[in-house]
């Protein structure tokens, strides 16, 4: 173990060195195309090329680091994870898995392991999202599904995407030849902290990923009708709020009901013009449902969609139920989670299997490749804030099992 | 009925004559002191005077028509409501009982009836407390209970109550000479619309008032673990909508079950830091209570302190009850109240009592005397709107209702 700790501990070294690379002094921020976003690639295209990698930076802001296999017809096994980050994140959510996928590519060429495949690192330029409001910018040109009708999209500043990746010094009219093309993906496989307690609170370094779930977002308006809280009585009332208030708790028992196959949660919740007198007339919540399981995904919305009235109803109300975003589930393969269920098992390692309520790269991948991931515990399952933490002997651990799962993959295919 | 019909046609002409007087073009909008208030003073002023009333403004403003008895020893009734208005307000509420009341006057005078007691037209100038945030201002001064510490509260532009008072003419120094002694009260008798829907669902002109409900509010905080929508597992959550969603719905069945001696109401909830994915971490919401039977008014309070504790554990969440304000309530005078029904029986009404959730100027009244209150029903319970009415027929009723209630007691006291 004393070996995998000192790589965690230069992979936390490295960590610490691009969390230093920021959009402001205070806390991290690097969003797709800034200085500071560029500064953090430029470092991590020479960290991939000082281990001896091919490195290289894609059309849309990708560092892409290959090891290339002697066998001329060899598919290609990706590692990646993302280096873009939300404002005022915390430092392990992508840049984790971009510098073990490093740490696992050093000790292949350091011990001059010879590949049946080649291996491409890739760190992800937009995961996030942040600056155009659209996910996975850097994954979905690598599998060649990049939308060129987002190109005209702006930031906030007015800044076009088209402008920026121009001015990144990408090629708009090359993007598509940064694609690996379908038949030549042998796999995919990112490393994650989990963003969620389960690790943190059953004591466990690391989660095997079964799928990526499905979500629907949905917004629901109550309207009844305001009135005097001193002089309208009880049975004369169209209280919006208490039809709200019972469709949160219906949502709430509906999916703990079903708690192995789904989350769902009403996170905004706003009463119109309300005032602590007045009986509220008009209620808008929202509603965030997913679940690996895309028929009971959508058995879920069905039900609950068709509560939502019954409850608008019994209190004397209507509403409107209203879906904003559908995304469907992707799932692991289950070769690759075969060899990762052995690798964590054979590290001593009780194993643990999650879906992910994330979203991640791995949606857009699996696409055209088999993807696998693999969890790190992180304190208290905090993310996407300068609070979000993980352990050295985690990552340690997550090494172990993740050298385990390549070495095991190489024997496979020789 | 032809005949009390015109009278209430005057009293509409003279509403509307009043409700053209405003701070603003747009809408009706007469606050305490202001230059729109003391516009519509002088005409009510006026129209006291031509009614052959001994009329003068007191140094809080109060406009005051006296009929005088010839018995030197006679206490006095007042008839009364408010001439200031809410922001945006509609033009019934507070005028109607003053310009009912001149109504009533102007008949007696005519009719030369002779008194047995001094009779007191009064149109008080703050009930509403908009501009300085203290209500009753004009009947505190009258029952000798102002509190001379809110004289230097300011307005939203800095002034003080003080200075208003002394701008609109007022002498600090002889607000309490304006004060009628609790032992020259004989009592007291307010019109008012309902501000509520009772009489206008059961179809019925007015109603008579046993009592002005007590009032809490409270400000009620659950705090729970903000936490991401897709990554927490459901049985882990600390989801503080979902508890303020069940005392939502505990504080309405609690009322619904108590529907004839109480209401209540949670008019305001925020989700702090509110976003579609994210759980709930803390929610902040209002609870107002109102009853006319103070015990039943603290059970209720103690009730539901009790269960958001419990509701609030259940949640893994904590909670805060904080008292924010109370007031007790006013029981109407049996006496008036027994007058009252006969009168309202013998005009060939179907008798309704209620409870007024609203506060008026008979609460600090009932202070130093036996107070009564006749609601007139209004369009749909719509009040403080520009939308607030009121049928010509049923102000000819409360007008019939009205004269038999003063001829009666008239009669009594000969």
């Amino acid at each position: 173990m004393d070996n995998y700790l000192k790589r965690a501990d230069q992979v936390f070294a490295r960590i610490n060195q691009l969390a230093a690379i920021s959009e402001h002094e205070q806390g991290i921020t690097r969003t797709f195309g800034t200085e500071a976003f560029l500064q953090g690639s430029r470092q991590v295209f020479l960290w991939m090329q000082q281990a001896g990698l091919d490195t290289r930076i894609d059309n849309i802001g990708n560092v892409r680091g290959r090891i290339i296999s002697s066998n001329p017809d060899a598919k290609t096994f990706v590692i990646a994870s993302h280096i873009d980050t939300v404002v005022n994140a915390g430092k392990f959510d992508g840049p984790l898995g971009v510098l073990m996928g490093l740490d696992l590519l050093e000790q292949l060429v350091e011990n001059r392991v010879s590949l049946p495949f080649h291996i491409e690192l890739i760190a992800f330029s937009d995961e996030e999202g942040v600056r155009f409001h659209t996910t996975y910018l850097g994954s979905k040109v690598v599998t060649g599904a990049f939308d060129t009708s987002l190109l005209n999209k702006t930031d906030h500043a007015g800044n076009t995407l088209s402008s920026v990746i121009t001015g990144m010094g990408g090629a708009i009219n090359l993007l598509s030849h940064d694609a690996i093309a379908p038949q030549n993906w042998l796999g995919y496989y990112e490393i994650h902290i989990e963003q969620g307690p389960v690790l943190y609170e059953r004591n466990i370094p690391v989660a095997i990923v079964t799928a990526i779930a499905g979500q629907k977002r949905v917004e629901i308006t109550f309207t009844g009708m305001a009135g005097h809280a001193g002089t309208v009585p009880m049975d004369m009332r169209k209280d919006a709020l208490c039809a709200a208030a019972e469709f949160v708790l219906m949502v709430q028992q509906y999916a703990l009901a079903n708690k192995t196959n789904m989350v769902a949660t009403v996170g905004k919740l706003e009463v119109i013009n309300s005032a602590s007198n007045v009986i509220p007339g008009k209620v808008v919540c929202s509603l965030d449902l997913r679940s690996a399981d895309g028929s009971m995904l959508e058995k879920a919305y069905q039900y609950i969609n068709k509560f939502a009235e019954e409850i608008a109803k019994k209190h004397d109300t209507v509403t409107v139920f209203n879906l904003i975003q559908h995304s469907n589930s992707s799932t692991c393969d289950d070769n690759l989670n075969n060899n990762l269920r052995n690798s964590i098992l054979n590290s001593g390692i009780e194993l643990v299997e999650l879906v992910s309520g994330a979203g991640h790269d791995a949606v857009p991948i699996s696409q055209v490749s088999p993807v696998s991931m693999l969890f790190v515990r992180c304190y208290k399952g905090i993310s996407h804030n300068p609070l979000e933490d993980a352990e050295i002997q985690d990552v340690a651990a997550a090494i172990q099992v993740s050298e385990k799962f390549i070495k095991t993959l190489i024997d496979q295919y020789h």
